[in-house]
């Protein structure tokens, strides 16, 4: 195995010229064994093995900084620094993590994991080269899909002006995580075939070439005419207009090609955007095939490409139904998505009513603003954005959503733990911003029949509201408990005294176990489903607090700003003496592995909960 | 007086077109008067004059669409549009606000108030519009100082695909609230400056269409070129590269030529870019000359354009001080604005170190990304940011810098009620959206010595790390309290018992007056300053907590998140019976206003809080 013979940073280069393709292949038969038993991104790492070993190759570890955007393709680097032991406990608690991580390996300059942040941390990492007077190498990674958010232009547009080398890599694969969109996009095609184009170019060129001389003041406007000319038919106006230099378009599948163009552009003293265009999922035709299935795919069995796991009915599902569900019955309802078609669920609803869904693009700012636009044209906008990737709407939301009152529905999938992604996508935030904003309404459900009726209720409501919920299994407990959602009450479940579980959406599966365990070991408890976190259930919590000897409120979100706060500030200021246990995630970020894993980590495990609740009574 | 005839939206139409520019004369001698006055952003509204008239001239409200990005250039707009006699009023408690609102006037569809927004929102309008089958005209007005803004990007790209008619007016002054930045205003300038290039582009098309004829082969390769080459030398490549018809550039102060071009591209079923040039300040001399200071200006004296008050030492001129102080003290120091090197103070430190200082454009995103770059290179960034602002990183503060815990000071100006620019600027979420993000820390100083005690523990702290302080005047009481900082540690002023105040930052003077009164009417009073939003002090709130009958906290952000909730799940948590009064803004929106009158409006002035406490000791 060649592959053997790199167990560090740098060993790559001990290879001979010939031994290189066969190590391109020997990566790719061990991703697809690794990830096809731990699941992964395996389409992503597929497409940027050739473009890893030129990098590799080219440049020196860990002197020389590389930032991969989004970083979900950098098992390849992982791989050729010395991690390979790792991959058996990819992205499992304790293990490798299946993004950069600047822990795991000096190698690993910039952690990453959201989109669009490359450019920025690049130059970051390039200013402060030139401020101290170094001289390695700064690259960063980005795909054509993280072009599609804004940071990365705004980035782009601070490169331009640069006087010393910066070399960004535009890994094309014409894919976001699903189709691309945009003008980009369609402008990047033009240059990928650009074999017409630039037959077209020649003759022009060749054309003027020709052009007979006619005295002087002709010729040199001819002579100037084709040095503008010339300018303005290289491939990538686009970025040299930005002030970018391109180079390209080179096949990213080629690694001396790659090298060839990396070896040159580091001679330039300004920024380079070098276009490498690759093919997700290179080497595995079921990833080539469905490149959104295998973008974040579950394990799967080598032969066949099918998920080795039975496939679980999940919040996402229930979330697809209804949209499609809702489209038909108001006309006034439109969806959004940020290039989520496939994982957000709105596929159906696309493929339902193509000319009301709305795919951005990783452009989660102007999802929420357009849907803002959307809303004010009199619109019921529902926009789908995981809980995480939301956070970069903050300010959208608070401004040009919630001042105006403007009726926008979002839809927060993988709120709560998600696992395995790790820091960068637990998505434990969203109460507490979303919270902080005047005029937000915040609502989780406790099993799947419930997303179902807030959603309806959802679309309902004249004003902004949130719906979050957590990735993986529906949970399809508690069916009988179906009450009609009301704005800001709360559910009771079961009403007894001593102890109250206040739980927030998931959490009231764990407070089902947590009350019957308390129940066996001879005390008495209540169960009360929060379903919105803003407003709160005011009357109803003040009454349990007076006949509760304990209050518990739980929920999947950082305490700072979270629901139990609420219902501490709404105790004091009613001047409640009641005693309060408040169970959240605490005040620090929650690596990978799996969610049951972590909730013990972190103590929000139903054993945990237990422990704290029969202290607290103490 | 030609204003006069104009009592309503349309009424412009009836003038005659002799008429015009006396009108044009007239607005700009009103605007300049009422803003003398009552201050306001002048630049950008005298630059904008003929531009608002010719699309006042071509449009009819209420039926078009028209969004103002920012806004701050709407007063020509409100003027034409019935309002005129609420600019003795302007950004006054009550009174007209200085950005476009909807609950003012249905000549206004969308609010806006930040910057980049105008181009997503009037995507959303114009797609409800097609998707309800409607036909009248949207059009977004945006700054080419707001073009760099990612977000706008966002927004173009997805505008590209647009099959039916959306208008995009660039009004391009060559300024952001400075001067411009980065490889897009560069670019704008090469396509203003376009006359030589413009020749050269005639030169080369007529040689082309003097080639003699070859045969048909080469004919047709000569049609195909001259096509090709027609598109590539139109000046506006840049956007029609990305899918955005251009048409422009045209001067901003000529009506005549401003409606033919918005009458032409109403005929365009797609998404057209008309760049018009105007000149910020235009007609005012000392506008013209000192943009920055005319752009949000305080009330001034028109002969002179001096300013009509005295100008009394704030927080930023602290803050600009002590820069240039650590500047000179440590060369890792540097410091990044997004367009207000002005605004934020760090003008002398961009005098004195060029080489360390950033100006990034309207780009928050990015310069908080491109601050954790620096920071992982070594450097000690310091990022000044608003704090209404700063809510467009909160994921970048999260995902970027947090995250690796990387040492980045954020230096947050502006927070707490600003007053006069009301809702959308008041910096009242930045405590709970920065406190729920692990890693962070938050100061906040009592008075103007603190504030530079604290910069310089900041920059000595090795985390991410928050100053926030207020928009005026710089307390200078309590000047014989200046124990060194501690990390976490609050600082007692007053040690008594019954009550006792812990105040954050701005509320520190407020206690301070509060304290008194209560003194006075026989109270004995503590009165203790927070310093420390995150960590809080938990031993000495703690303590506090057991002498005294009455912890009021006391801080100038919304409830939800904030400092005294973190104090309430302290006391909580540690089985405290302690009676605790928190002081909060609302969970409302704040609108224009003198502070002091906010302030009382929303409870948090003095006489208000000891209402409050009295009566939360009965």
């Amino acid at each position: 195995m060649l592959l053997d013979k790199i167990s560090k940073e740098n060993d790559i280069k001990k290879l001979n010229h010939d031994e290189l393709k066969p190590l391109a292949a020997e990566i790719r038969e061990f991703l697809i064994e690794k990830i096809s038993k731990t699941g992964g991104h395996l389409g992503s790492n597929l497409g940027a093995v050739e473009l890893t070993m030129a990098l590799h190759l080219e440049l020196n570890f860990p002197e020389d900084k590389l930032i991969w955007d989004v970083g979900h393709q950098s098992y390849t680097h992982k791989l050729l620094t010395g991690r390979k032991e790792g991959f058996d406990k990819l992205r499992k608690y304790g293990g490798l993590s299946g993004f950069p991580k600047r822990k795991e390996s000096d190698c690993d300059c910039f952690d990453t994991g959201h989109s669009s942040t490359s450019i920025s941390a690049g130059l970051g990492l390039v200013k402060a080269r030139d401020i101290k007077g170094e001289n390695h190498t700064v690259i960063s990674v980005i795909g054509d899909g993280s072009l599609t958010g804004g940071m990365a232009y705004e980035a782009l547009n601070n490169a331009a002006r640069l006087e010393s080398n910066f070399i960004i890599i535009l890994n094309d694969n014409n894919m976001s995580i699903s189709e691309n969109v945009g003008g980009m996009s369609k402008y990047l095609n033009s240059v990928r075939t650009a074999d017409a184009y630039l037959d077209i170019k020649e003759g022009v060129y060749n054309t003027l070439m020709d052009v007979p001389k006619y005295g002087d003041k002709v010729a040199r406007g001819i002579q100037k005419a084709k040095k503008t000319f010339k300018q303005m038919v290289i491939p990538g106006m686009f970025f040299e207009d930005l002030g970018i230099r391109y180079m390209g378009a080179v096949d990213g599948h080629d690694i001396a090609k790659i090298s060839r163009l990396i070896r040159e552009s580091k001679r330039i003293n300004q920024a380079v955007l070098i276009h490498v265009m690759t093919q997700k999922g290179k080497g595995f035709a079921p990833a080539e095939r469905h490149p959104a299935r295998f973008h974040g795919a579950e394990p799967f069995d080598i032969e066949t490409g099918l998920p080795s796991n039975k496939r679980v009915a999940n919040y996402t599902d229930v979330f697809s139904t209804v949209m499609t569900k809702l489209g038909t019955r108001d006309e006034r309802i439109v969806a959004i998505t940020a290039a989520m078609p496939d994982g957000t669920g709105l596929k159906r609803f696309r493929n339902m009513f193509p000319e009301r869904f709305f795919d951005v693009g990783i452009a989660e700012e102007h999802a929420v603003t357009f849907a803002a636009g959307l809303a004010a044209g009199g619109m019921k906008p529902i926009v789908a954005i995981y809980s995480s990737f939301l956070q970069r709407s903050y300010d959208q939301i608070l401004h040009d959503v919630c001042i105006q009152n403007l009726p926008v529905v979002f839809a927060v999938d993988r709120a709560g733990l998600v696992g395995s992604d790790g820091e960068t996508h637990q998505g434990i935030f969203d109460l507490s911003f979303l919270s902080s904003i005047p005029n937000m309404h915040i609502m989780a459900p406790k099993n799947k029949w419930e997303l179902s009726d807030m959603l309806k209720f959802a679309v309902a409501f004249d004003g902004p509201i949130a719906v979050r919920y957590p990735r993986g299994e529906a949970y399809d407990g508690l069916s009988e408990y179906r009450k009609p959602i009301n704005l800001g009450l709360a559910e009771v479940i079961y009403e007894e005294e001593e102890i109250c579980l206040i739980a927030v959406g998931s959490m009231v599966k764990e407070a089902e176990i947590i009350r019957k365990v308390l129940k066996e070991a001879g005390y008495y408890c209540s169960l009360i489903n929060a379903r919105f976190i803003k407003p709160i259930d005011e009357e109803l919590i003040l009454r349990a607090a007076k006949v509760h000897k304990l209050i518990v409120t739980m929920e999947e979100n950082v305490a700072s700003g979270g629901f139990g706060e609420k219902v501490l500030r709404l105790l004091t200021e009613s001047g409640s003496a009641a005693k309060v246990l408040s169970v959240a995630v605490p005040d620090e970020y929650v690596e990978h592995g799996n969610v049951d894993v972590l909730k013990k980590e972190i103590g929000i495990d139903d054993k945990s909960i237990i422990r704290a609740i029969l202290k607290a009574l103490d």
